[in-house]
């Protein structure tokens, strides 16, 4: 696939960086450092990692062929130029150039230090992550890790609601609570919103404080022995309040229109334009028409790797395909009342989804 | 500072993109998106994010000024490119071009795509991150919070040594163990490396497996509450291995040596050169004079809310100043044999430094 997008483009060498899991998923190595993977059209598919990881790369990564900085004379440029990125840079152009290359592809988020001493010796262009893309769609293999995941949080969701029950009312305590029935299972949660009143208005606000009428749980943990993520949000209700409720229920309704069409071939602006048709039906306000409050996220993003990876569920026309996982999880937000979000993860197919973490939609604790 | 950097690179504006600490520092405002954090010498001072999490920037960032990417017209931009990079950039641009920029400085990590974009407009040089710089010297209170975290590990330490007197030998339940530890106290630990036996001669091997003569244990969480990161190695003696014992022996006295030479105004390298001496003068290999095995990495790295940053205590001639946090911790690997490490963090003062992770330095449980 590399080589076709190479020829496309009249390229000679695509360069993936590490520091990010489109360099794993591409090579299966984990490394702290920076790391290159350079894939030619002459048949080029080196990995080029620091000395002290070499054997470790040998043994781990999937790519055959491993090279050293100190291989390629990093130590004797650093000596020469006292400048470990100029160091670096003159090593991976030494490689290239020895290898006759012209026109260079990078992802977009290559670091800029390297794009620019490139320019001075080839053409370079930015292109879309082609392992990003790859990504996108979930392998049987990588479907079952998410689905381990998904199975993980709904037990610390449903510990969660145990601890609701028996009177737990603090944000900080009930999160602390969730992570660490994750972290002893293997999953690591980090920033597990529980949010609660007023502050839960804002999406991204993890929570503090007292629970009042109602929670906003949204866990999202990785894996720590395979590391694949799910995400999952529930809004519990606790107390009478007829605003919150009504917004929760156009939002069930909401993600269950969204559900209901998603399959091959759609696109998400569809998916997305679906939630929006339902809320705005309902009298509530979308950032679609231009509202900063009401609905003023997207509709989804695809869940793998990262907690936040392609397709992305919003005003896009990106096609689904057989294999996409993500999250769908409209949420309705004003400053007056505070927000209300559900949220589950589907993997799309032929002719319909699959929900990885069932879960009923609404939660009414009023009578205990 | 930032304004003088401006005015020294005859520049008008500094852009920090997220996704890294160095905006965390610079902003005081997490954020899991793509943000910028925008300087000018005209007094710009601009947080530029998501149009969902503007009100918590609000509230949370030290930056007083903030914009979304929707008040600035992305939406717009976006409906017409149908491409968000693209829209992206041309947004930042517009912004720019509308103070008057002419010149502009950008971090080395900064994303190509946008790099590449602003060169179509601007003149674009690559500087150091001058939050990066200003992060290598510690505050007192960032010292307190190294503090903090060092004594954690230092607890979980002594609790992997009664589980291996214990009759533990196995290096993923020891790993489990201490991270399980840790993370009931607040602070998470990830890829902890608990290696024994020959994979040890590999650094950054985590270790699998029973554990043998010796095992190398190196703990390196950071904080769920202050997000700082301490880091810390030892190597345990366990049964008779005169060669691991000799080593050991040799990097303690060499990191001995490094240690008492550290003061502000000594550079990093003259602290790498003192520890490859003692262990040339020993008869074992170092990666100065071109060994693959022996001491074949750098003596130290800086310890912040990263778990590496600055400074870089190898070959570099960077002098060291009062507040420098890093670790001190040579280490000799052998296929043969397998490896060795002591590690410490160290606080650089005028005229010596402390040792925030004080632990006696050779651990022999051979009677129990």
């Amino acid at each position: 696939m590399i080589h076709d997008l190479l020829k496309a483009h009249d390229a000679q060498f695509y360069i993936q960086h590490s520091g990010n899991n489109n360099f794993y998923y591409a090579t299966k190595f984990k490394i702290p450092n920076l790391a290159f993977y350079i894939i030619g059209v002459d048949g080029t598919d080196l990995l080029v990692v620091p000395e002290m990881e070499k054997n470790r790369a040998l043994r781990e990564s999937r790519v055959k062929e491993i090279a050293s900085f100190t291989d390629l004379g990093y130590h004797e440029r650093f000596k020469e130029l006292k400048d470990s990125k100029k160091a670096l840079s003159q090593t991976l152009i030494e490689i290239l150039k020895t290898h006759k290359a012209k026109k260079i592809l990078i992802p977009p988020d290559f670091p800029a230090f390297l794009a620019l001493e490139f320019l001075k010796y080839f053409e370079v262009e930015v292109i879309q992550d082609p392992f990003q893309k790859m990504r996108a769609i979930k392998s049987k293999d990588e479907i079952e890790k998410i689905k381990d995941t998904s199975r993980a949080i709904i037990e610390s969701f449903k510990f969660a609601l145990k601890l609701l029950k028996n009177g737990v009312r603090d944000c900080d305590k009930l999160r602390n609570e969730i992570e660490s029935f994750l972290f002893a299972k293997d999953y690591l949660a980090q920033d597990t919103i529980v949010s609660s009143g007023k502050l839960s208005a804002d999406p991204h606000c993890i929570g503090h404080g007292k629970i009042y009428e109602h929670v906003i749980i949204d866990i999202f943990p990785k894996s720590r022995k395979h590391g694949y993520y799910s995400d999952f949000t529930r809004t519990v209700i606790l107390d009478d309040c007829p605003e919150i409720e009504e917004m929760l229920d156009a939002v069930i309704e909401a993600q269950q229109r969204a559900i209901s069409i998603i399959k091959e071939g759609i696109t998400a602006k569809e998916v997305h334009y679906a939630v929006c048709d339902v809320l705005e039906e309902k009298g509530y306000h979308t950032l679609r028409k231009k509202y900063r409050e009401g609905f003023i996220h997207s509709t989804g993003h695809g869940v793998g790797l990262d907690i936040h990876e392609e397709p992305r569920i919003f005003e896009n026309e990106d096609v689904l395909k057989a294999g996409m996982v993500f999250t769908v999880e409209p949420g309705l937000y004003y400053r007056k009342w505070g927000g209300v979000r559900v949220e589950d993860v589907v993997v799309v197919k032929k002719n319909g989804c699959e929900i990885l973490t069932d879960f009923p939609k609404k939660i009414d604790l009023r009578r205990g």
